[in-house]
């Protein structure tokens, strides 16, 4: 019953959501909104969600990684649900849109599916993840991470954030208060999952496309490259002589430039922190240190590229020592033809121009990946700006998006 | 009388001086020296030094920058005296010979006359300079400037240490403590000046030479750039539209080095100084700021190359705004040939094997041009390393310097 998703309702909750935790920013029309996790503002807006969904007869629960679900009861009560979410807290200096959109637009379609009348024979799920963001706590996706058994819950108790509070602490208080909401298990084997989203890049709108129909989560290599050299006197030493790094650093990337071109500007090739050492303007570096950030949607690309790396700086650099160390991977998650081909029909059966597209960015989604049949929505961001106040997505877009979610939603849960 | 110079000597007083401040560094045979000027560590080595000086005859005085002299009276005392001389401070970690071996240097000249019963004309002055390092209080060459008049000493007294002293009030303390010592007025019109110190670069040492004939110092001109740009998801942003600061960095200083390169490594350009911000490796920065400093000795080179830099990075960089600011520039202060043809004579008179060469560092010598007939003698440094606890020069190579420094001295004040 997509056409009994409401433009101006969707709207009006997600500005009222964004009230919660929001400011202004001075000299601007932009409205930040800073919500952390597990944080009074967040119960805050938990509160608000649990009195909307019971209103339209959901179940309410929330597991022990407070994970909140509000169920939407099928005709055959028996069958796997099909589950849909996202996440509610935000960045420090975070946007109205990141993580909340996909709650509010769930609960958009089962209100539209409420209104309708509409009955489903599987349940439907909408679930709010705890932590996707790694703002107060990190990592983030602590949530999705202990319901999927990806990670124990007690790995994350001992995390702190910047007060020193630990996540386990912030956890027990945050269920304590929720104590009225009935409790319910870790884990489940859906159906299948589906997360709406903002792109959080610019290519749809670039492209001038309502719908991403994500293909997968792009894999993740991130490294950090150290030159030694020597330090000397920036008037005295010849440069002939010298072991400078900062100009290794600049031979490095640019080789790192030449070994990841690609005519698809599809990989991602970023160095984006760098220290230097003794960062004295008339001495010579004696260390440069610089992240890379690698992702590609396909492993073999992420593989291969990644292992070229040493030997492409080795071969580069002239005077430098060389050390490099792999800091983090996450191979590429494709998502399931079920779910992405459900998102392109009910695109098309809106009238709504769609690509495919795999996400640059990480989503609760990818730790549902080993459970389920599992996809994602996008719609468009201005400009492709996320993690910002100027994050903005429109009330039509965001209708749209919720309208495809909700044809999705039911053809799953027929 | 320079056959009269103790290569022991010498070095002995070198090693007892290296005492006040010194400090061993733990894995490695080095002697680092901590001895910030006008603290209680320099008024107890200029003690020594006094001592030494009154030793072999000579009148001391201190002037109101706290420059200190040792006057081996000529006999016509009424002709302009020849000054020698260097600086006692050095930086935190500090070697063994940067200023002050130039300080020793003289009197070891004046010791060797003294003991051979040598009588000049003219008077021969030796003057320890003071805070030429800028270590404790910035900038440096402040006793040259004062004694000079390039600057009047009102102008340094609110400059602040780390502790909150200012250079007034550090001024006062040594004044009053050395109140013993006659006082004479700042100034001076030397018939000549020649000052010794360790090279500080690694010509010659690499080149086999004995002596540096110092032609002059070289000019410096110093920047700042400031690439703007735009930060954005490292996961989500393709390539083609990023304006990233980093990456705009190294086109711009790959293109600097095409500009600044030198086929006879006369010229230094260096960049020693990066700062990146957001500074997270998964963000593309949307700022870099990074340093220049380019020396030459030739005016011409400077201004030319200097200039040509603002246009160099605008047309290398892709996507950033470019700002640069010049922070400092010095014009090449050239030598006299009647400093520089004595050098070159009393090496050769000594068999020792010697090279023109400019000043890659700063040095008091360059506030002391305007005044009088003006050089330096260079003797090798152990790799070029300074300001350093490895600096290092031998003491048959000080002892040379030494040799050739007496030599200069007589000629001068015959």
């Amino acid at each position: 019953m997509s056409g009994s998703v409401s433009e101006a309702r969707q709207w009006a909750r997600l500005m009222e959501l964004a009230e919660i935790g929001g400011f202004a920013v001075p000299g601007t029309e932009d409205i930040g909104v800073n919500r952390p996790c597990l944080s009074a503002l967040d119960r805050q807006a938990r509160r608000v969600m649990i009195d909307w969904a019971r209103a339209i007869g959901c179940e309410v629960s929330v597991d022990e990684a407070a994970n909140l679900f509000f169920r939407r009861e099928g005709t055959e009560p028996g069958l796997a649900p099909v589950l849909t979410g996202s996440h509610m807290d935000t960045q420090p200096e975070g946007g109205r849109f990141d993580g909340i959109w996909g709650v509010v637009a769930g609960l958009e379609a089962l209100t539209a599916m409420h209104d309708a009348g509409v009955t489903t024979r599987r349940a439907i799920e909408l679930v709010a993840w705890t932590n996707e963001e790694g703002g107060r706590f990190r990592p983030g996706c602590t949530g999705s991470m202990n319901w999927s058994g990806h990670t124990k819950p007690e790995a994350f108790r001992a995390i702190l954030d910047g007060d020193g509070v630990t996540y386990g602490a912030a956890l027990d208080e945050q269920l304590a208060l929720e104590a009225d909401i009935p409790r319910r298990a870790l884990g489940g084997v859906p159906h299948a999952y589906v997360e709406a989203h903002i792109e959080q890049g610019p290519i749809l709108e670039a492209e001038g496309f309502d719908i991403g129909v994500v293909t997968g989560i792009q894999g993740s290599r991130w490294f950090t490259v150290t030159l030694t050299g020597e330090t000397a006197h920036a008037g005295t030493a010849p440069l002939r002589g010298r072991r400078d790094a900062v100009q290794d650093m600049v031979r490095a990337i640019v080789a790192l430039n030449a070994l990841t071109a690609d005519p698809t500007d599809t990989l991602r090739f970023t160095v984006a922190r760098v220290e230097v050492s003794p960062n004295t303007s008339n001495s010579v570096a004696n260390r440069a240190t610089f992240t890379i950030d690698l992702r590609h949607p396909d492993k073999g690309v992420l593989v291969a590229k990644g292992d070229a790396m040493l030997a492409t700086i080795r071969g580069a650099v002239r005077d430098c020592a060389v050390e490099m160390v792999e800091n983090f991977h996450a191979m590429p998650v494709p998502f399931d033809p079920l779910v992405t081909g459900a998102v392109a029909a009910a695109a098309a059966a809106e009238g709504l121009r769609a690509r495919e597209l795999p996400s640059g960015a990480f989503h609760d989604a990818q730790f549902v990946v080993p459970l389920c049949p599992t996809g994602m929505i996008f719609v468009p961001s201005r400009r492709g700006i996320s993690h910002n106040p100027a994050e903005y997505s429109s009330p039509a877009q965001l209708a749209a998006g919720a309208r495809v979610l909700t044809r999705v939603l039911e053809r799953l849960a027929a």
